[in-house]
């Protein structure tokens, strides 16, 4: 199924419901039929999401940064996270896909790894059905530019806070 | 699965985002194995959510408000969500489910057809794993003190406003 118009879709801010409501639309578009393919740009080990897409059948690659503890992790997790955008790229571009989610891509670009103007061409080039999904706190302001659909996320309360740990199936 | 500490989720604001983060929720506790119920009091026909709910075997029921048109149409509304209300309830306070969605609930309380009391009571005698995801506009303020992650989706952009149509897969 071919949508009529591909959605640059910006998920930011510094609340929760980012990448879970980027979830939400790869839940959705799954539910219509769409072809859907999603890249983590900071890695989570064992997530729920993993857990679903691997029983659903959605390409999901975890393959980005995690966090750093040395200058040898630093450079590991660079160079992945230029492997991963280099396979985003690819599936954006080739229209084989209709709908792409870059979950935390604000990261690698906020460390300076990738290169904004790339990710600006590749998003400006690609197909005209293909939805691109983007995640992460700062999202530059040149993609909040581009984006159809941009939602803040506004933190007004979080568990965390209250002492209450991370639970599976909520936070991951 | 049990979780130790049953959460109020409220997804609320003006912006997009607030039914699809409860869908991300729902993807991720579902592939955690938890057992979920979706409870929708503002129906959408034939939404992507429902097709993958069906064929995930997630209970999903929309029995919820439309939109009205006549004052006829408003009593069956108001009887609808009343109902609706009565089967959220049994879920919730049964134990049986560890996450139950209550998507656009603000909708029937700001109409004053379900009494903010009882739902209120409802949630704070629920057995302890229970989850509990609330989303709509305008959330009462004494939903938001009881939440433990409290989300404001603001909207910064809208493709309706630039004249691109709700589509398939993104919007429904």
């Amino acid at each position: 199924m071919k949508t009529a118009k591909g959605l640059v879709i910006v998920n930011t801010g510094h609340g929760k419901g980012k990448t879970t409501a980027a979830l939400g639309l790869v839940l959705r578009a799954w539910g219509h039929g769409l072809k859907v393919a999603v890249l983590q740009f900071v890695k989570h080990a064992d997530c729920g999401e993993h857990r679903a897409a691997r029983r659903l059948g959605i390409e999901l690659v975890a393959g980005g940064a995690g966090f750093t503890r040395s200058d040898e992790d630093t450079d590991r997790n660079r160079r992945m996270a230029v492997e991963l955008w280099g396979t985003a790229r690819a599936k954006i571009t080739s229209g084989n896909y209709d709908m792409v989610v870059l979950d935390e891509l604000s990261y690698p670009l906020g460390y300076g790894w990738l290169n904004l103007a790339e990710v600006m061409a590749a998003l400006k080039s690609r197909p005209a059905h293909v939805h691109v999904v983007i995640t992460g706190r700062d999202v530059p302001p040149e993609l909040i530019e581009i984006g159809d659909i941009v939602t803040e996320m506004a933190e007004i309360k979080h568990p965390l806070r209250k002492g209450i740990k991370a639970q599976a199936g909520i936070e991951f």
